[in-house]
């Protein structure tokens, strides 16, 4: 603290940022993290800096100049190339070489330099020596200052002075005087790719049977996993797979009292079968669970579970640990409600317990128990309905031990409450997307997910269709709105997903006229679908997830770029990516209905490109290719063929 | 500890903020403090909050509830009424009552109450009872529970349920069950509203003599305050009065050699005849200083002093305190360049010495000096070439034991160094307004002053000359680009000042073409000024320092708005006091040269108006009144007459 008034550089505005580092940013896995700081000194002395960072369990520093870019603005990368917690922060002194340096090269240009300018840069590299702990950096600066000293006349020295070899030495010897560390350290948590980039496929395993004269069971799951693979989806989402309570089930519909062959919903968890550790016996058994997953694996797709805290009223948690659950005063226990919406197959957890501690814990041990079992995806249900500070902890406490594992936020709610389940450590989250139809909509939407403050804490998942949510686009728009909608979630968002086969099959008949519940909703009926179908959009699924494989400009959300054109009809976009070698232009007619054409104003410059530029954009769906030329060039899409182009731009 | 897995609040986005809290925010004595902050909570309960506040020294909070405004956010409102450091913080916590009221309401709507509900709210009531620690309160809501037990049926309960003054038990007598506190307390430093609103006047002492025969003296100003208050000044600013040095003494015009009249540049401080405690024995003695601080508050001015840490070779500190100054090798001292210039006449201190707390001590005590004359206000020259530390702890310190003093920013340099000076406690600051020339430029730094961050710890001071900045505009304009340049300086900023006489005499020889320097600048010459000058622009600048006292609307910086005209050459904008019972709206004609005329769109709904108000705007320069009506009205402005109005807008 004996220099705190002499330490005159100031660190702030450092980015990435969550709330001032109350929480960590994300990052991915071999891709540069990019953090930019202001610099500020007082008076006209120059300042440098540097980042430093360490990977998880790492104890010291490693580091690299920080660039300025103007404005006081610095930045600089580092690539963590481990899954984990990662830290860095920034250090920043008055460069008092470089202001030397700069003077001196002021002072010859007007004709003003004296040998007492020599003496004094003698007298600055021999105290940059004395002060550096780096014997051999010190040595070095300490024969630079012999060298300077010796040299035959100023323009001797000069040439002395502006050695790059010195400048080295004094990159590395430079004992940072005064120098500012940025403290406490920011976190940057690093997560498998998976967490930004991935294709979902959500589907009940229930409605899996191929026959229907019964239900379907995980070994069913098994048997689609190559239409699903076939498809190229990347990750294979299930609701829950526990066993379903049978107090106050709800019938088909979301009807109040559940008939003999109801199955019920597979959110109303536990029942005498077990909870949220145990598989419904009419779905197989724990061991077909793990044999799903292995058959999974070996094709490239990854099983998430459902996380859904809440018990139906058979749950083993209602009898062995009853005051985990809110009861009201004559001591029934309270069913989960939003007045006047009734769940009375549900009873919520109770986090205000006294109890709360045990309930965190054995919420946690579900978790580990899935983890166990080869799980590293969670879809977590509604967990904006439990306290922020159990996310916070639970999803710290596994991801210390088990870095790789992700959580999907299935939050629909409040923007803040959505951002916040984010920072707190969601690795990734629903989103708005799904009642976002018109361009400018889309476009204000995607800009904010892809800009700070959000960008630094929050990865979208884009879903065009959910059990929950049969979106007015789909309903009215019929096949030229599904194909839209996919083409739009999947080249958007580096992360999107469809709840199937509705969504290939273009289920789109609301239980009532407006509604967004499915006719005959999956969550409360066994549903068989003719995955079959010629009309099936499937192959064009296959299509577009092989065109998100091959293409990186699709694997990351942050270079996106709309495109005006004179049609609000249209919505058009591009991706690229780093070394935009690998370039994207979606165009999208977002009127179902009926054929548009209009001129797109392509903003070459964001390519880096000049405004006469020659190229080929070559639509990745239908093979087609056209010459275009400049900025403004036409576009015609008709939605009964095709209602999106995917160009990839070739120069 | 114990309850912060069950604290459900978040409380974030505090403002006003100033680097998270960091620094303290700003505020003006008698005026109010809005806070905002988001309350977010899990699931679908209801939250409440209080803003508690503090003032100087005080020990306990008071209280005010917040008030939601949508989207999670929510504020409210304290008045500091004393100068200081002022403290305020959130407290969030789910609202049990209302949540239970608002469930209740839905039930009973849709016919779902039961005897259960009420038995709940019994309940509920009776746990508040017995959480509170406001033992009348818990009584309150003892005898709610009872009377809502009591009464006959449903319908009475809900009578009850529904109860103001039950409301009224419960807002006293909840007990805050896991409430979440912003921790630490945010800071507001109030100070006395000089800080904000002022009309400022810059004049050289040397410069005010009447006899052209002799350099003035501190009493040459008394005599000349009766022209100053003529004018409507607040505050007198005089560029320092201490002794000058001999050595390398700068001539006129900033020649390198002084001739045997030269007085040299009053910023070269201290000479044998003392350093920054004495007064230059040329202008007088500390007695005549003492005369002047009296007379000019008998005026209603107050005195600013210049803080100029810097010294001439001859000020005492050289020889007493040679180690607070930089050395070369050869034992010589460094003075002040910026290579290739050389201002061989200044040593700067050296806040990187060893002996930096005796330093920054002996400095804090010139600024007690001056406080112990009176002086209650300093007008920081060049603080962007002294550490930051610095200012943070000397305005801290100073302001500590005089909470009414205030510091001026005189820093004309890079933005963020700009804001960080601000932020660490500069009650104020010199802007870009000298070179915003146009509409679009002056409006876009407006906003940017007037919006979050800026507007919460930077308070601007607008001045359209200065000694060392002989604004383009007035160069090149001429009296109308004196006149409009004074309305926009006045009007649009609460301080404002100019550097006299040679604003109103509208001064513009520059030392050579384009040149901001003035010719015979001041800085190293006496001047004598006619100030009885048949043109001078003294009466206009009386009437505008009127203007400013009799409308509300200007003395404050947040309601400006700025209305768009189909004419560039104009800039329009208003402002209004917080009842917008003052509203004044002020037009200027940028174009110094040609009479132009255009329409501008009044945006009429800033004043809360329709579209179709008649109205007056009353001319306080001219007297005229003009009858418009709506939002589009003609204004022509011939700058040879007058270049703006400044209209009263008269419902």
């Amino acid at each position: 603290m004996v220099d705190e008034g002499r330490r005159r550089v100031v660190v702030a505005h450092v980015r990435p940022d969550v709330e001032g580092g109350r929480f960590p940013a994300k990052g991915i896995v071999g891709r540069p993290v990019r953090v930019e700081a202001d610099l500020l000194a007082d008076g006209h002395d120059l300042v440098t800096g540097v980042l430093e960072w360490q990977g998880p369990d790492a104890e010291g520093w490693q580091a690299v100049p920080l660039v300025e870019d103007g404005d006081d603005r610095w930045h600089a990368e580092f690539v963590p190339d481990r899954i984990g917690r990662w830290r860095f922060r920034i250090v920043g002194w008055v460069d008092r070489f470089g202001t030397f340096r700069r003077d001196w090269a002021a002072r010859r240009e007007a004709g003003q330099l004296t040998e007492a300018d020599r003496a004094a840069g003698v007298a600055l590299l021999t105290d940059l020596a004395r002060g550096s702990d780096d014997a051999a950096a010190a040595e070095a600066l300490r024969h630079w200052a012999r060298t300077l000293a010796a040299a035959e006349g100023l323009e001797a020295a000069s040439a002395v002075v502006f050695a790059d070899e010195l400048a080295q030495a004094v990159r590395r010897g430079d004992p940072r005087r005064f120098a500012t560390v940025l403290d406490p350290p920011r976190e940057v948590v690093v997560d498998p790719e998976i967490a930004l980039v991935g294709a979902w496929y959500e589907m009940f395993p229930r409605s899996a049977s191929p026959d229907p004269g019964r239900p379907g069971t995980l070994a069913d799951v098994v048997a689609r996993l190559d239409y699903v693979a076939g498809m190229g989806f990347d990750v294979l989402y299930l609701p829950p797979i526990h066993p379903i309570g049978h107090t106050r089930r709800k019938g088909r519909n979301d009807a109040p009292e559940a008939g003999p062959e109801d199955p019920g919903s597979p959110w109303a968890v536990g029942s005498e079968a077990g909870g949220h550790d145990a598989v419904d016996p009419r779905l197989g058994t724990l061991e077909d669970f793990d044999r799903l997953v292995r058959e999974a694996a070996a094709r490239g797709i990854r099983v998430a579970m459902d996380l859904a805290f809440q018990c139906s009223p058979d749950h083993p948690y209602v009898r062995t640990h009853p005051e985990w659950f809110r009861h009201r005063p004559d001591g029934s226990i309270r069913h989960a409600e939003n007045p006047p919406k009734q769940y009375e197959d549900i009873y919520p957890l109770d986090f205000e317990t006294p109890a709360w501690p045990a309930l965190w814990q054995e919420l946690k041990r579900v978790v580990e128990f899935w983890i166990a079992r080869g799980i590293r995806i969670f879809r977590v249900d509604n967990p904006h309905t439990k306290p922020f500070p159990f996310w916070e902890w639970l999803i710290g406490e596994i991801k210390r031990r088990h870095p790789d594992v992700i959580f999907l936020a299935e939050a629909f709610t409040r923007p803040k409450v959505m951002y916040r389940l984010a920072q707190l450590g969601f690795s990734q989250s629903y989103t708005y997307f799904t009642w976002r139809h018109d361009a400018r909509e889309i476009a204000d939407y995607v800009r904010e997910l892809t800009s700070p403050p959000v960008v630094d804490f929050f990865r979208p998942n884009f879903w065009p269709n959910t059990p929950d949510i049969l979106a007015r686009d789909l309903r009215e728009g019929g096949r030229p709105a599904f194909i839209g909608r996919l083409v739009l979630a999947a080249t958007l968002s580096a992360s999107y997903g469809i709840y199937g086969p509705a969504f290939e099959l273009m289920e789109r008949q609301p239980r009532e006229p407006g509604s967004e519940e499915y006719q005959d909703s999956e969550k409360y009926t066994v549903r068989h679908w003719d995955i079959g179908r010629a009309d099936s959009l499937a192959p064009l699924v296959a299509r577009i997830n092989a065109i998100r494989r091959e293409n990186p400009a699709l694997a990351d959300n942050t270079s996106v770029v709309f495109h005006p054109l004179d049609n609000p009809a249209f919505i058009a976009y591009s991706k690229h990516d780093a070394t935009r070698s690998n370039i994207i232009l979606v165009v999208v007619n977002l009127d179902w209905h009926r054929t548009q054409a209009g001129w797109v104003d392509v903003q070459l410059e964001a390519w880096g490109w000049p405004d006469d530029r020659r190229y080929t954009v070559h639509d990745l769906l239908t093979g087609a290719r056209y010459a275009w030329q400049g900025r403004h060039n036409y576009v015609e899409l008709n939605p009964d063929r095709l209602p999106a182009h995917v160009f990839r731009v070739e120069p």
